[in-house]
């Protein structure tokens, strides 16, 4: 860092300390910067203060979001009574590209994790919790098949289940296209577990 | 894209203009950003606000500095008669972070690209002919070890040839802890060329 300017080394020390970037790639990413015109240098810096600052968390599943309700919760064709809960928006993303699921969210923004000193009222619960004493027919649990994923659905379907409303938690097993031979262990075995009648 | 509010749609589409930046890796960076305290934002806007308007090239060998004149080439106490060429300002920090060389540089910003359409005068070398009427008494050709490195190399000597300054190419060869197993048909034959005897 000290072969560059102070101002060069002020801006590969900030962008390196994203996630995923490392000494090399922040040098790449300041050098293309410098050779951006100087009008697309100020759209990527007010485009990262302007999300820091318009951004706010949806009042009702607490995705991120520019308004109070975000577009999923505010919108009637969803089915309100229907709630997947998910770890974090790029989760909630994930279910989103597939198209295919019509009801609402609720985001966690984590998951419990003793290891991590993460409790159960560090994560978004409570509010889950309150919104389950309006009119809801199923929770879907789709935290990650991760041991801190699998703790926090055990303990929010154990939270549930005396409200009498149906919960249920998305399949883990072999993914579509998977090859059997480069698959661990734990979910060969789930696969066997979970498997269905033909 | 279209499953995240505008504002982060518009941060994630920055970012990953951004080299070797994919969509994945901009939603985890916009998250991460999103997830900052404003402070720490703003440090990250600012720096990226000024290195753009505040680096420069060096008048003399054209690397990017905050100052007129870069503390290489205005150290007296490097020899300003050996010129190192180099493509980019990240291969001159690359040959300063070895310690061993207290010659100056010269930055051509890009190599010759027939294919890109990259000519000679699109890269610094007008401005390499009329240093070398001052006092030089070498130019070491650091270019890279491309077909673009290559051309560049020899169109260079070529040039310079005719002056009567010394001009040397770095060696290309196996690297360093390299397992000749894994390095490129290309790489092996240079290394035969350029044995040098025990």
């Amino acid at each position: 860092m000290d072969y560059y300017s102070g101002q060069i080394s002020r801006l590969i020390e900030s962008l390196s300390s994203l996630p995923g970037i490392g000494s090399k790639s922040a040098q790449r990413m300041a050098f293309h910067i410098l050779n951006m015109p100087e009008t697309e240098v100020e759209k990527l810096a007010a485009s990262i203060l302007e999300a820091k600052r318009k951004v706010r968390y949806c009042r009702q599943c607490f995705t991120l979001t520019d308004d109070e309700i975000c577009p999923i919760c505010s919108n009637q064709n969803r089915d309100q009574k229907q709630i997947m809960v998910v770890e974090n928006p790029r989760d909630l993303a994930a279910y989103e590209k597939t198209g295919k699921f019509d009801g609402v969210y609720h985001v966690l923004h984590g998951a419990i994790s003793p290891m991590l000193g993460i409790g159960p009222s560090d994560i978004r619960l409570k509010e889950l919790m309150q919104r389950l004493q309006g009119d809801v027919r199923e929770v879907i649990i789709a935290t990650n098949s991760s041991l801190e994923g699998e703790t926090t659905a055990m303990y929010i379907s154990k939270l549930i289940k005396p409200t009498g409303i149906k919960v249920t938690r998305i399949a883990s097993g072999v993914p579509v296209g998977g090859d059997l031979e480069y698959i661990d262990e734990v979910t060969l075995l789930r696969a066997l577990e979970g498997r269905t009648e033909l």
